[in-house]
């Protein structure tokens, strides 16, 4: 085996997601789409992104299909377009979470985290971790990862 | 603002910890750490990776301080050296589990997935999830992310 062939396709898929979600201004941008600002214009806005940049990340997730186009048109004006978190996209909110959880953890900003991860039914702060079938979070020390015969 | 600058700390977190995991073979060696092979010979042996790139990439985990290097010596044996995850590596856990289910629904290969997160004490299959501070799994769309004052 080379150095360039990939060693097996569980370091392929992570590859892909990282490459996806990894680029800088993506994390926000679906932070804010999950928050429900999913018009391109309140979007930029929010983030002060460039709008090249704003346009070539959203094409990015939509082929993707972590978000969806959708045309929109306000009275008297041309059409524009809002993005919407596909499946995939809320999916992706965990890796999001998985990391900012570890950065705050074990590469602290002075000043403490920008981002929160809560619960906006009770306020509660929350973690990301492994859970059951039954929904309960199991420690590390109690995960296997298993190669599967596949 | 220039699109060379980081947009603020959430994705200048991600980031480091996206560009630490998301290196080729690093989750694979995570995954033996974890499972306790732990010694260079046996990750090189069971991964049959490059001995300068296991070399390298054992470095950079270390520099992390993902990972720390130990010698041990076996009877009429040069010094050789293990390596164990700190806590800073077992968090690190979470976001592989994150990605690669996220790759298993969203990215899916053929075949089914090639390594499955299990709980070693049931055998239970797990999801990683955002758990409450009691433990218990929270859906997403509870799920909201706070902007700090911070």
């Amino acid at each position: 085996m080379t150095t360039t062939e990939l060693p097996d396709s569980m370091t392929c898929s992570i590859e892909r997601a990282v490459t996806l979600l990894g680029e800088r201004w993506t994390p926000l941008i679906l932070r804010e789409l999950h928050t429900g600002v999913v018009r391109f214009g309140d979007i930029q806005q929010r983030l002060g992104i460039a709008t090249n940049l704003l346009t070539a990340r959203l094409a990015t997730l939509a082929a993707a299909g972590v978000v969806e186009k959708r045309p929109y048109r306000e009275a008297g004006a041309r059409t524009r377009y809002e993005y919407h978190l596909t499946d995939a996209g809320r999916d992706a909110l965990v890796i999001l979470g998985a990391l900012q959880q570890w950065g705050d953890r074990h590469a602290p900003r002075l000043g403490g985290p920008t981002i929160e991860r809560r619960d906006r039914r009770t306020g509660a702060l929350l973690d990301v971790s492994f859970t059951d079938p039954e929904g309960r979070a199991v420690p590390l020390d109690a995960v296997a990862f298993v190669r599967t015969g596949g």
